[in-house]
Parts: C-alpha cells; structure tokens; sequence
C-alpha cells in the first residue's frame, strides 16, 4: 500500500492539465486582456460550454440548470445512492485572477476522470457543480447559485437590475435559462454533503510550505462604518492643546483596532481591516471635522467576533471622549461563521497525511460558495497554497502545477474513501 | 488722564457702527446667502464703491489702483512727510465669514474718521487700503494686492486664468483696471510702516479672555505630501501578524505628527496638521496599499520647524521600517516666517495696556497681506478675539461689537502716538 503510494506521488497526473484548463478559461473574459466573467454573461455560457466538455469527457452526464449553474453529475450504480455535491463558482471579480473559484470545479472534474478512467463508480452519486455566481459583481447579490442550491433562493433578487439596466429576470432568460423555475434548482434534503476545494486567496499555507490546508469555518464577519465629529479649525491658528482633530482621534483607533486584533488573532483566526477612509473637509490646511472609516471584522469563531466589536466599541469610545471628539459606530453587515464539519475534515485530513504532508487546519476569511450549505448537509473545504504573497482577486494570483497535483490527489482521496452516514 | 480715558472707555464709538458696516459687506457676495467675494467680480466692484464712499467720507482722498486695491489717503500737513500704510484685504474664501480681512479696513477708516472728526493730522499720512486679492480664490495666487505693493508682483500672473477661462489680465481690465501698470503699484521705499488689525482666526484670545493680542510673527510653514505604500490583501485571508497595511503605518506616523507638535508647541507656537488623506484601493474588504496623506507645518521660529521637519521625517521613516511598509516626503511648499518689527510690537502693547487690558503677544499660524511688508518696511498686526472658538472661513465665525469697540481704540491709539523714526 505504502508502495502503491509512493508509485502514485512520483507520476504526474493532474497539475499539468489543470493549469491548461485554466488559462484556457481565462480567455473567456469581457474585457481582455483583463479576466472578468460575470453571472449570464457569453462568457459565462462560453465557459459553461467547455465545462460541459471537459465534464463529459470525464464521463458525467453534464448541463445547465435554470438559474445558469453548471451541473455534471458521476452517477453511483444505485439510483438510491445518496448525493455528493462538490465544486465552485465560473464567475470572477473585476481584473480577476484565474484559480479563484474555477480551480475548484477543474480539481473536481480530474478527479471523476480518474475515477471513470478506471471504471470505478462511488457509493454515492457524486455531482461537480460551477455555480453560476458568486462574486456578485453583476447584480450585487453574491452566492446566487449556491443559495439556490441551498433554498435561500430570494425572487426579488430577479428584478435586480445590472448596470445596464437588464434586470436578473431578462438575463436568465437570455442566457436561456428559466427564471421562474428557481424553486427547482433547490436541493434541500438531498444531499449528503458538499465539499468545495479552492485556491486559499491568503499567504498562511505559502509561509508555512504547505501545499494545501483543512478550513476549519468559513469566518463570520461583522462590518461596521465608524464616524468621527471632531471641530474644524484653521491649521496654522489652533493651537495644538486646544484641538478636537478627528483624524488623530480615527488614527488612534484605528491602532486600538489593529492592537486588537493582533492581540487576539488566535481567536478563530481573528482579523479587522480599515479599509476605507475618509476626512472632511479635507483641506491641507483645515484640521479634519469628519472622519468616515469601516471597519472588517472577521473570525471562525463568532464568540469572539462578539467580544471584538463589544471590546473595539468601548475602546473608540474611550478613545474619543478623552480626545473630546464624538464617535457613532453603525454595524450594517453581520453574519455567523459557517462551521465545517468535523468528520468531513478529518476525513481531508486523513487524505492529506496520505499524501505526507502535515495537516493545517485554518479558518477561511473569505466568503465561499461553501457558506450557503452547512444548513443543508455536512460541508467542509479544502485549501490550496496560493502563491505570490497570498494575492488573490488580481492578475497576480498563482497557483503551481505541483500544488494542483497534490491537492487534487487528495480531493481524489478524499472522493474515494469518503461513505456518506446512512440515512 | 486717567479719567479722560474712563471716558472715552465708557462711550461706545466704534463697535456698532463697524458692526453694521461688516454686514453691509456680507450681502457683496457671488453666491447669496454665503458670502464669497473674489478678485475682480462685480462684488469687488460694489465693496470698493462702498468702502470709498466710507473712506471719503471720513475725510481720505480715496480711489483704485491699477491692479483693483482700494487706497484711501488721508495726508498729513506736509507734503513731504513719511507714508504710513494699514489695512487688509477686501476678498474672501468661498463661503467665508464677514470679519476676515474687511474689518482690518473698516478699523482703520473708522479710526481716520475719529482724527478727521477732531481735526486731528498725524505726522505721517496715513493710507488705508483694501487689498484686492489676499485669499487667491480665483486665480490660485494668493497676496496679489499686498505682494503687488511689495513690489513682489509676477507678471507672468497676468496670464493665469479663472475657472472660466478667463485671465487675470482680462478680468483687470473688465474691472477698469490697467495690467500693464502693476510696476505703479510698486510702494518699495515709499513706506515707513506697515499695520494690519484682523480677526485673530483661532481660539487663543478666546480662550484667555482677551479681546487684542499682539502679533510676534506670522509663521513660516513647510507642507508635505507623505505617501505611505504598503501590500494590499484579502481583509479575511491575511492573518494580522503578516500585513503591511499602509493605512495603520499612516496612523502611526499620524499620531507620531501629532505628538512632536504637542511636545514642540513652545517653539514658536509651533503646529502640525493632516488635513487630507486617501487610502487605495479603498475597498472595506482590502488592506490598503497605498495611503497618501498632507502635512501642515507652522512656526513663528523657523529653525524650530526645520528641526520639526527634519525631525518628523526620521520618524516616519522609523515607523515605516518597522511595520515593512516604504514611505515617500515631498516636500511642495516651504516659507519662512515674517517677523514683526519690535519697536511696532511695543507701540500696540502700550495701546493695548491703555485699554487695561493684558498684553498678549502671539504668532500668527494664518497667512496675512502684512506677510509682504517686512521686506519693505517695519510691520506688525494687532488680532482681535475671534468667538464661536476661533471658527474663521466660515459663515460662523463671530467677532462682538465691544471687541470691535476695543480693538479700534487700540488702533486710534496706536496712529496717534505712533512716530516714524527719522528717514
């Protein structure tokens, strides 16, 4: 067995087609040389056209449901197997890279090639699906296939309009799909579990030289947008002792908030990003009277997610009375963490160790198509080391021939070995 | 003597009238209700008719100069005696305060109408003027009036145009004014002093009860345009050990600004100030890469802010090594402060002892028309006490008719004792 292993490891059988795959995909793109691919775009139909290739090429019945999701299904002998769902979005951000999302339908469908190339059929019905978005850049809703996947499915969202004013409704309809019949793309009680495999879009497995990862929880966030009321004042005539500056006062807290978050990072993987800012009236020589910045908090442990925007508020306003400023903390984004199940990653783990790397379980911070199914059935998620600093969402992402190989060795195990509970 | 100055303390001359004058001015605006005046405008037109008739009034020969700078002369008994001059400018920022410059002129005719209404000569003649242009709203270059009298005028100036289009040269000549004959404007040689009365623009006064001060210097200043550049990333999936987030080194370096001027006040009133900052790419969800941000820098001592800037550019640098991120200083602007002479200083501190009143001796952090003089001749700058906490270039900003009252006494006192040395 160990042999057998060994023999597996030394000959290449993935990473060399994934990456082809890939970049044949980057050239399904809006606006080369750039790659963006939005939802019921052509190029979402160009690239749902190659999936459906490549997908039955490695022997699955494939096609497009109603809502634009690509849908490749490797069928168990048993017409009463249970179901398997596995895979990713075809959509990208604006100036894209070209593993975000795609990597995990590319890894899935190698991996039933391998399987079908053998002839060896699974104990459950396994399904690799490219969900049409989840990004949002379209219509600004994200996660539309998955959630309909999940029964979470909103129909207002069809008379969502894009920029151009085409509302959800028209461009189903025009990609030929069937905007009405959402309710069908609903899989609530028929699936066993969903595993997603996908490029980490963060430098935690690069600095730690491991070609892939374990997700613990797709992280919680709390987003919350911070004002500052200093006073404005002539910048050469108020003295300093006299200032109500609210860009020194946002700057102290914006260090409270990163000391806060350093301090605490082990909690689930803690973060909290400033990412906007803004100061009024913004003159070089007014002292600022408003400071605007948001707040990004994030953790695979919604505990201490609570106790960070509790600690952080209480800290701004500390902050801000003895500066003599005001501080008005608005929280408009909250949403738990999706836990990942604790079977399905010890089974990732198990395929992992397989293949002789060490196991590192790691929150995602990101938001992934995996979110919407934890209500549904067992989810979990795979990692795979994104090079170049961890840049994700940028032309700049990369990922290695080598990792795809090995991570797609152990989706592959993990497919094999996995046995859905009975029912 | 004493008693005749109770009396005079105890009758109120100036304050209301200079009040009503002040409003009268306000309605002189482009854009009704906020008061905005700029060089040249048809407003400029209406505040110069007003002021001469006021000027004429009190008993001054009064006219416009070749560039549009209101000058009332009010001569003394010998032709040959020396020229002293007072005033400030008649424009104003956009959506300005009513006090910030005009009341320096309405002051000095006010104080000429009180000589005039006793048959008083001074030994000198004295001229009031209004400046046309101190603030540079409309053509970018602030001082013309001041600068043109200092023989500092650039004729290249002529050239520069409005948002309309339109050049200074034309818009001289649309007010009745003569370009080609700014070399006329020329007062070098021709002036023994040089006097400014002006709100003070800041709380200092306010804040200690004083309804004058005397001005010591008007600060130089430095400005900077820092550019702090870092590494963008995912704000869920870059663990917080691992950032070069430009955003919270520019908080550092920010509040590192802010303490050195706290810790350096005493150096000439010294004062720091970031006006303006902008975080890229500015999105909630992405540590910023790239942080711009200004520098505002004044002292009336100017090795004191050489040493600051000097000082704060070591620091930043230190703050930038230690957090990995780089940070760039370019310095755009630098101007040594303008000292006030000490023989004037001390006539305006026996004016204002006069009054009973303490005499305060303070900087001026705001640029001012006496800023072109001491080149000249000797100059200095009484301030007056500025309410609403110092708010000035703003409908808000206050000044009370008893302030107006005092600071006018001071002033007459000021011209009635006042000897120009021997030439």
């Amino acid at each position: 067995m160990s042999r057998c292993r060994r023999e597996q490891g030394s000959a290449v059988k993935f990473g060399p087609a994934l990456m082809r795959q890939a970049d044949q995909l980057a050239a399904f793109t809006e606006d080369a040389p750039r790659i963006t691919r939005t939802y019921l775009s052509r190029e979402h139909r160009q690239a749902a056209d190659y999936l459906i290739a490549l997908m039955t090429e490695a022997g699955m019945q494939a096609g497009i449901d109603a809502l634009g999701n690509i849908v490749g299904r490797y069928a168990a002998l048993d017409p009463a197997a249970p179901v398997v769902m596995t895979g990713s979005h075809q959509d990208s951000v604006r100036d894209a890279g070209r593993y975000d999302g795609l990597y995990g339908i590319l890894s899935a469908i190698a991996c039933v090639k391998d399987l079908h190339a053998r002839g060896k059929r699974l104990p459950y019905t396994l399904e690799v699906v490219g969900f049409g978005d989840e990004e949002g850049v379209r219509f600004g809703v994200t996660l539309i296939g998955s959630k309909a996947m999940a029964g979470a499915f909103d129909p207002a969202w069809l008379d969502k309009s894009d920029a151009n004013g085409v509302t959800m409704r028209e461009a189903i309809r025009d990609f030929g799909g069937d905007p009405d019949a959402w309710p069908d793309v609903d899989r609530r009680g028929k699936l066993a579990a969903f595993v997603e495999s996908h490029i980490e879009q963060g430098p935690v497995l690069l600095n730690e030289g491991l070609a892939v990862g374990v997700v613990t929880a797709i992280a919680g966030a709390t987003r919350l947008k911070v004002t500052v009321t200093g006073l404005a004042g002539h910048a050469g005539t108020v003295p300093m002792g006299g200032r109500q500056d609210a860009l020194t006062a946002a700057s102290e807290m914006i260090l409270s908030i990163e000391k806060y978050a350093l301090d605490h990072s082990a909690e689930g993987g803690l973060v909290a990003t400033v990412g906007m800012i803004e100061a009024r009236p913004g003159a070089i020589n007014v002292i600022p009277q408003d400071v605007g910045f948001s707040i990004d908090l994030r953790s695979g442990d919604d505990a201490a997610r609570r106790r960070a925007v509790a600690a952080l508020e209480g800290q701004l306003h500390q902050i801000a009375a003895r500066r003599n400023v005001k501080v008005a903390l608005n929280r408009f984004y909250d949403a738990d963490a999706a836990p990942c199940d604790p079977t399905l990653q010890a089974r990732f783990a198990r395929a992992i160790a397989a293949q002789g790397i060490a196991v590192r379980h790691l929150p995602s911070g990101a938001g992934h198509d995996a979110m919407a199914f934890p209500a549904l059935c067992p989810t979990a998620m795979l990692f795979v080391r994104c090079g170049n600093n961890g840049i994700s969402h940028h032309p700049d992402e990369i990922m290695s021939a080598e990792d795809a190989e090995v991570s797609t060795r152990v989706l592959l195990d993990f497919f094999e070995n996995y046995v859905p509970p009975p029912r």
